[in-house]
């Protein structure tokens, strides 16, 4: 790192104008430049809008005023959000449009950090063919990132929350626990020494890295029959969260199976008691969760790697963690237990 | 003010959840509650996406953790947040569709202040019947607020920087220099009180409730013959930088002729040295600066009260600011004078 050095071109000596010209690389030349950004959205499309608000020391901590404690690389922190958000079209099941990035900034984080930031954007949204359509900076004593997300979707091609019915499946599009498991390898080393050193960079990569599922999306619209309504929303909160959210919005309850949610290679045997709960509850995964006819669930547990089938709806309220080998007892999930900003 | 007072609510009792079903009152209740927001974009129209950041302290002073140095009420933060970007899609010929808010807040903040913040956009957007679409509140270590404004324009009727052509007239919508001298106003009472009472009123109103010029679009739409091309900003950071920006853009440049510049009521008799300067970088006025053929420069100016042609496009670059009086020397206009936020 080069802080404290002289030589250190720092935002303050650009001033708004100059970086936000120096960033504009990042950006398609024929949407950026003017008071706002132009795009089209095909027609018969609705418009999908999604935002999301990043700070560091947070949800991210780059450190950049004060790199001592810096655990996520500003390239890291780029890729997340923009993974975030993403996740969050697809949870709607739209294809992504564009992004605009907020960024707040102290005067004296260096050029090449928020560089380094943009990089990490582009190169999570490159996948998606997905420009940042715009955005503004702006001088602040704590870095944030705000990103807006825009996507399109078929009205009756839009996931919701509020549509599960008793008897659909809940359907998980892949491993849960991951990322919080990855982040506690990244806070103290010095654990998971017994970790295969491919399952343990594995753990970390889900963490730094994640990827958001648009690739399950063009799938759901291939099921043959197309299913009559599409339900569920991504695991960005836990997967407890996911499924108690759409219990609420769909006035339904569930049945959650233990043993059929799929873990981390790795995890369940380096810590089989928090494997369970970072799964539940340790959010970030980024994965879908879906609430489909069983036919449907099965067509795509076929062409979905890593999918897996993890419980039931159910007529009667409440969301209960059960195990199907009779070794467990059974427990009823809350949202308090999830993820709290304020807490 | 309650602040101190065990029984005051904040943020943190409510905790994130809590807070966004608070604030749902303010959502309409079809549009919000899933991933994302849904949105119609009327076939033929263009998409325009315009995002803003706010940081309490620099663009403005809620002092939610502090209240002794407020100078804007929570509301007129609101206010003036949801008036910015109503402002930018203005500037690109929009019609509104919506906003969304990201909201990062200190756990100290009491819930009335976020409420107020919320009523304020409400009511600066209620004349547009524009919603609050969705949004995202987080923890923070200082208040900060990003809204990204949606808007819908026909292809042709978009407003660009980039298409002004010599000969073009630069046509004003409205007075300049009014919200900074409010500003000013707010900041040290002690200052005008040679000032009428209702022109005082005025200048600070100027500063708290801008309104954003979303009337001036259908207008334009209705020029008879319709230009080709329409060019122009708003003059959210000062008269001269859309002076400026425009000519930038459009590789042109303009003289301005300071003594055609409408200034508000009694501002120039009030401080006439300071006045120019104000109308040309005080910023947030937010009127549109307009670069028309002469005659549909003064269709609109027979249709659009307090409008003002302040010059005119020259192939010759650089920006000059001349008197027609004859007794002012000419001036060069620079960016480096306006507002840098990180300056």
């Amino acid at each position: 790192m080069q802080e404290g050095d002289a030589g250190v071109r720092q935002v303050r000596d650009l001033g708004e104008q100059g970086l936000l010209q120096r960033l504009q690389k990042f950006c398609p030349a024929d949407v950026v430049g003017d008071d706002g950004a132009l795009l089209s959205v095909r027609q018969g499309y609705l418009l999908v809008v999604t935002s999301d608000t990043l700070v560091d020391g947070v949800h991210f901590s780059v450190g950049f005023a004060t790199p001592g404690v810096r655990t996520t690389s500003a390239y890291d922190a780029g890729w997340r959000s923009a993974a975030a958000n993403l996740s969050d079209l697809a949870a709607m099941g739209a294809a992504p449009l564009g992004i605009t990035v907020g960024l707040g900034l102290p005067g004296e984080v260096p050029i090449a950090l928020v560089e380094e930031l943009y990089q990490g954007m582009v190169d999570c949204l490159q996948p998606f063919n997905t420009p940042i359509v715009g955005g503004d900076i702006c001088r602040s004593p704590v870095t944030s990132l705000n990103i807006t997300a825009l996507g399109e979707v078929l009205p009756h091609q839009a996931i919701r929350r509020s549509t599960a019915q008793p008897g659909d499946v809940i359907l998980v599009t892949g491993v849960h626990g991951a990322s919080r498991a990855g982040l506690e390898l990244l806070l103290h080393p010095e654990m998971g020494q017994e970790l295969r050193s491919s399952d343990r960079a594995h753990l970390i990569r889900a963490h730094q890295r994640p990827r958001p599922r648009l690739d399950v999306i063009p799938r759901l619209h291939l099921l043959d029959p197309l299913p009559d309504r599409f339900t569920g929303m991504d695991s960005s909160d836990g997967l407890a969260d996911a499924v108690l959210q759409i219990c609420r919005a769909s006035k339904v309850g569930a049945q959650i199976d233990r043993h059929q949610i799929p873990l981390a290679a790795g995890l369940a045997n380096w810590l089989p008691e928090k494997a369970l709960e970072w799964a539940l509850y340790g959010g970030e995964d980024f994965e879908l969760v879906l609430c489909l006819p069983s036919p449907s669930a099965q067509m795509l547990l076929n062409v979905l790697e890593g999918s897996a089938i993890v419980g039931t709806i159910t007529a009667e309220p409440g969301v209960v963690l059960w195990g199907s080998t009779g070794q467990s007892v059974e427990q009823q999930l809350s949202l308090d237990r999830g993820f709290q900003h304020f807490g």
